[in-house]
């Protein structure tokens, strides 16, 4: 058996798709201000918005509705008809109420790592929009601990770790987001396996990958995971 | 020393001043809308909205702003104006950045309490802005546990109580609604000490108090906690 003792997962878009919700919500969004600006500018306007609300908001699909909403009356000074505005409020009641797609593979690689280790999962948004995800995913009774958090900081991950009583040099965590999932564990002393997601959202996006480590490693799919942690 | 070992306390309107907030965003909406409805018609259709969305959205002030704007979008037939919509998200916003106001005495009792009980904080709402409101209270260092849930359900309780091995029959919840803090806790077996604020959202509204039990407390202020925890 290996010495990984607790292998933590990121949620979104490493267990099960997410991003495309949002690639899908840009692009109803662009479309309904068309007549108003090209699909670069609002693209732009939004994420600049949602960064600005960033503190304030936090993640999740609530704050990136209000976002949508503001840019959408900023941008257009206050002509759009309040009807559209609804169909923005529409937009995210739709993406709350998404069933949960698992990406290939997800629930043999779940399970079977179950048998042998302890798996946690650290997965950031909005607290009821994440609950609901992770019981829609028929995984929970596999998970020793769902976290919730509102930020995925490396002070953040220590918090969870101390109040578990995880040694991170026995961690690896598992995740699609360079910047959230890996970096931050590596720097705590744990091990980071990248699997990346076909899409990343411009904010999660770092100038590159971290050096070479011993502790860093990148996989293309999640059912290459097993295979890996054996090694480890 | 008492018996009780852990006291839990709730934090909005308990420890500091949250309705309050709600109301005063409430008299801003309604006078917004005076001239399409009366405020009675307001706050029933608001309160609808509220209460429709909450399985998806939970509760929090991104949530009440949300349904704050597609109730004023519903009730106007759209004729809204969008920089009426606009002032409605920077109302969301004023509340998520007010100063958290501590009610009177709460600092001196909690720190008083923290040197014989474990206290924990159980709070209900969006993650980031209960967090924020923690950290802004200054009151964190008394907590050894910090719970942010999206629900107060019996369920929530005994999940929280299990997760740090506490004996509910040990355990003194303090807080402001019967029905969130209050009767899931004596449901469970502990003790609840129910201290009412000025003002009660309507939802949080219950018939009536709970029977006499040997178990349930009511004090009109927090300052006349430590007398009743040391005789229990």
């Amino acid at each position: 058996m290996s010495k990984t003792t607790t292998i933590a997962f990121d949620a979104d878009d490493t267990l099960w798709h997410n991003e495309n919700l949002f690639e899908e919500h840009h692009r109803k969004y662009c479309q309904l201000l068309s007549e108003y600006h090209d699909a670069e500018t609002v693209e732009s306007t939004l994420f600049r918005t949602e960064m600005r609300n960033l503190e304030l908001y936090g993640y999740g699909v609530k704050s990136f509705t209000l976002s949508s909403i503001e840019t959408a009356i900023k941008l257009t000074d206050g002509a759009i008809p309040s009807d559209e505005l609804r169909r923005i409020i529409d937009f995210g009641k739709d993406m709350l109420a998404h069933p949960v797609e698992l990406l290939e593979g997800v629930t043999e690689v779940i399970e079977t790592l179950s048998t042998a280790h302890d798996l946690i999962l650290i997965t950031k948004g909005d607290l009821r929009d994440q609950e609901r995800k992770i019981a829609k995913s028929g995984l929970s009774q596999f998970f020793r601990h769902l976290e919730v958090v509102s930020d995925k900081k490396s002070e953040d991950y220590s918090r969870i770790f101390r109040q578990h009583q995880i040694d991170p040099r026995n961690l690896v965590m598992v995740g699609n987001s360079l910047k959230s999932d890996i970096l931050p564990v590596l720097e705590l002393g744990g091990t980071g396996i990248h699997i990346p997601y076909q899409l990343t959202w411009e904010h999660e996006r770092v100038a590159s990958a971290p050096n070479q480590s011993t502790n860093f490693y990148e996989l293309e799919s999640i059912k290459q995971l097993p295979e890996l942690i054996a090694t480890l």
